[in-house]
Parts: structure tokens; sequence; C-alpha cells
């Protein structure tokens, strides 16, 4: 397992993390430059804030600073209620694996959606497993698409709280049950990014991890699990501050080969999005080097 | 499958779901006469309602209204951090056992602990693996006397989001390995209570309940996943107004031959317990119909 407690040069920020400094949001070419002023080698920017800046611009600034993504958030979103619906995603998702491949992103993840309607509040039916069948199918086709351009893919199950409105993936066992299923050479094309938020809770975790292997693990997020949590989207916790046993989860990881980045991703209204991101910065690397 | 649409004779009601009315606390014999008028024929009381009625006079009102307990609310919570508290747990557990005894319920549910210190805050630890080893040894131990007095232990599976404070058993899968370990014979005295709040988004769920069969299916809950859910325990929704296909796993746990009642159990700061009580019962009559 890696020494993470000497430096940073393991870290890498997702955009979202700082996405807004004292409430308010702020442009992902300044969060760039704030990441390069403290020495952070690499980033995981969202596509929203890409769009806002100009993907040109960010493709720019990223080369400047020399910096590397360790991932790009996010395609997805698969199932619809018709085929207008399923060939609006398929556009989507070739354009995010175009926007990763122009930003060099090590991966595209993919947050695979859900029940169609049920982010907006109003689930268009109940049957999950036919969402099920519409990511697998999604996932297939977009393979194929991304294999052409040597992106990875990397399926990131969401917790279960997530099932009807964000992903009906849950588990890192369904999620690799999907690799094997896709991409059963193990090409390196399709995997999974581990985010210890979504998944620290599974008995099965490291026997999963075990099953991944180097080739299937493509990213690591990390953030905390707080009790209590008052909000299930935007209440995450700053690593340390929660009962994730982070560093448990990353020798896992590392176990198998893995040597990427260790990517923070904090989504937080009532907490970090309130500081000022540069003090949520350095909090991240003093974390990165104390609970990672 | 059975009929529900015609009757509401295999409609419980966890008395959680009225403990209050118009926002206010109701006495579990208030609740327990109400649910007689509406012609329910099952309850399944809260440990704290019961103690504050007194043990005699519910098992005394249940008794003259010819009512039954698909389930006594609730034993469980075994992880300490040290032989006090472990005590304490085994003794409070045994006598829930005792109570529920005396009140002629079906099972006991277990909602089996995780984090100490977690559901106060204060998490003493992060080592699930440890927490669920007590949990493997409480049951096993809580197993042996339940036995002596023939009352069954339900393991509930609690969703992976209170995996941290509530319990560290939180799937199917998991619940049933721990039967098979402790009750390898499938004696009847140790099951699983399948409520579809937690364990609906589970891709393996279908196939956990034809593992459990009729042995260890002890208790069936239902109520429905809104979206979005403002949180975390207490904004389920009543069976229709969500997510879940609840018929869908009614007919599964039904293929196993369960034959038992349907309880609904609904926690709800902000909607049904701000209702009152006869109307919110009413509901569950007329969703238990329409709806499960």
């Amino acid at each position: 397992m890696r020494d993470f407690s000497q430096d940073h040069r393991w870290l890498s920020i997702n955009t979202a993390t700082v996405r807004k400094s004292h409430g308010q949001e702020q442009p992902l070419t300044d969060i760039i430059e704030a990441c390069a002023r403290h020495g952070i080698r690499a980033i995981s920017p969202w596509r929203d804030q890409v769009a806002a800046s100009g993907l040109k611009a960010i493709s720019g600034l990223v080369k400047t600073h020399g910096l590397k993504l360790s991932g790009y958030c996010r395609g997805g979103m698969f199932p619809a209620t018709d085929a207008a619906g399923l060939q609006a995603a398929h556009d989507d998702n070739h354009r995010a694996v175009d926007e990763a491949c122009e930003l060099g992103a090590t991966c595209l993840v993919l947050v695979v959606g859900a029940l169609p309607g049920a982010l907006a509040g109003q689930a268009a039916h109940k049957d999950i497993a036919r969402s099920r069948q519409q990511v697998q199918d999604g996932i297939g086709e977009l393979l194929a698409y991304a294999r052409t351009s040597g992106m990875p893919l990397a399926i990131e199950p969401l917790h279960p709280m997530y099932a009807a409105d964000r992903a009906c993936v849950n588990t890192l066992e369904h999620a690799l049950d999907l690799c094997d299923l896709l991409d059963p050479a193990k090409s390196g094309a399709l995997g999974v990014a581990v985010d210890v938020y979504h998944v620290w809770w599974d008995p099965k975790l490291q026997a999963q991890i075990e099953r991944a292997g180097k080739q299937r693990l493509l990213a690591f997020h990390v953030c905390d699990w707080l009790t209590p949590t008052t909000d299930l989207l935007n209440d995450r916790g700053m690593m340390g501050d929660g009962v994730i046993d982070i560093p448990r989860i990353r020798g896992w990881v590392e176990d198998q080969g893995f040597n990427g980045f260790s990517e923070v991703e904090i989504f937080s209204t009532g907490n970090w999005w309130q500081r000022d991101r540069d003090a949520v910065l350095r909090t991240c690397i003093e974390r990165h080097r104390s609970d990672v």
C-alpha cells in the first residue's frame, strides 16, 4: 500500500468538491488554477462545468498545467421510456466519450440511470429490471464506440439509496456482472469506479474488489459517511469525519495493483460548499495524507 | 397469490405508522382500539409504546380484541464496545423475547445494530466487520434462549443507508447467511423479516426470497420509496405513492408459501404523522387493497 502521508502526489480533486465557494458557484477555470497552485496533479471535472467554461478552454488549461484527469464525470443515464429518449441518451453518451478524449481523461465514469422520470419526482414506471436491461444494452452499445477511441468506461455502482433516481447498479457485484457480460476478455475497456461512499457498507466488498482485479479497477473515489446524514445527496463528509475505514478499502484496491489517483468527491450543501475554496483544498490535502 | 382487493383480512398495522396523530404521540391503547374499530385483525407494536402503556394492559387489550401480532418491534442492537455493553444488550434482548411471548407475537423482529455510538452521532470505531461478528454472536446466543420459549427470531435486513447506525445486516443474502450458519436445520426458530423499503433495490432479491423459502420468511412489511426522499429515516411513503413494485415482491414471497399478514410500517414526520389517525388507517386499508 502506498504511503500517502508524506505528500499529495496521488490526490485528485473531483471538481464538484469545490464547485461552490462561500455558497457561490465557481468557474471551472478558477478551480483548475486553484488546484494547480496547491500542487494538485489531477482533477476529475463534471461535464456541466466544462460546458460552462468551454471544452477547448478547459482542455487547453489542463494541458498548460500538465494536469491528469482521474476521470470525467459523467456518462450514463441510459434508461428511457421510448426510442427518442434512448436515442438522446445514446447521442449524449457519444459526446461524453468525445469530450473525455479531448480532455485526455483516464476513463469516462458512468452513472447509469434508473427509473425514467424519477429524478424529476415522477417515475414513468416501477420496473427496475427493465431499467437494468436498458442499462446493459446502453453500456454495450457505448462500449463499442468507446473502444474505437480507446476511452475506458468505468461503471460506478451508486449507493442503493439512489436506485430509484440515479443509478440502478448499486453493488460492485452487479457492476462486475455487467463487465463480465460485456467485456469477458477483461480488455481494460470496461471496468468500475469504486467510491467508498457507495460501497463501504457491502459485506462482499473485499471479495468483489478482488474479483475486479487491476484490469477492472479504473477509479477510486473517497469522502466519508456522516452520522447522522441529513441529506441523501449533498451531505457527504470529508475523509476522517465519518465512519468509513478508508485506508482499509484503499488497501484492498491497491492489493489488486491499482496505482492511480485517490479522487476526493464531496457534495456538501451545508458545510464544505459554504467554505472558502482554498481552505477546502488545504483540508483535502491534509486529510488525503492522514485519513486516506 | 392471494387476492387482497376484496377485504383487509391480511392487513397488519405496525403501530409506528399511527404513533402520532396530528403530530401528537398517541397511547398504544388508543391505537389498538382504533385498529379494532377499523376491522384490522393484526398489529405489530413497538416496545417503547408497550412500555408506556404497560405490558399487562396491552396484553389484555390484545386478547380482548382477539388481535394477532404479526411481529414485535424490536430486539437487536447487539454491538457494543465492552463486556458491560454486550451484557446490557443480552439482558434487554431476553426481556424482549419474554415480552413477545406475553403478547403472543408471531416473531420478534431483530434490528441488529451497527457501529456502537453511531446512532448518537459518535461511532466508537469504524470496524463494521467487528460489529457483524458481535451481531452473529448475539443472535446465536439469543436464539438458544428464544428456542426455549418457542419465539421465532426474524432478522430484518435494513437498507444499506442504515449500515452505520442501525443495522449492519443490509441485504437479504447476508441475513440468510446468518440463518444458515446459526440454524442450518431451518427449524423455523430463525428467519427474516422482508420489508420492501429495505430490499426493493436489490438485484438479487427474487433469488434470495426463493432461497429463504417458507421456513425463513417470518414477516412481510410494506410502505413505499418516495422520489425524492427528504429524510433517511422518517420520510417513508404510503403504498402506491412511490416507486416500489410491491405486488411483484409479494408475489415472490407468496410463491414460497408465505401466508401471513402484510404489515404496514411507515415513519413519516412530515406527512402521515401529521394527519388524523383514523384517516391514516382508512388509507392503509384502501392501499392494502389497491397497491399491495
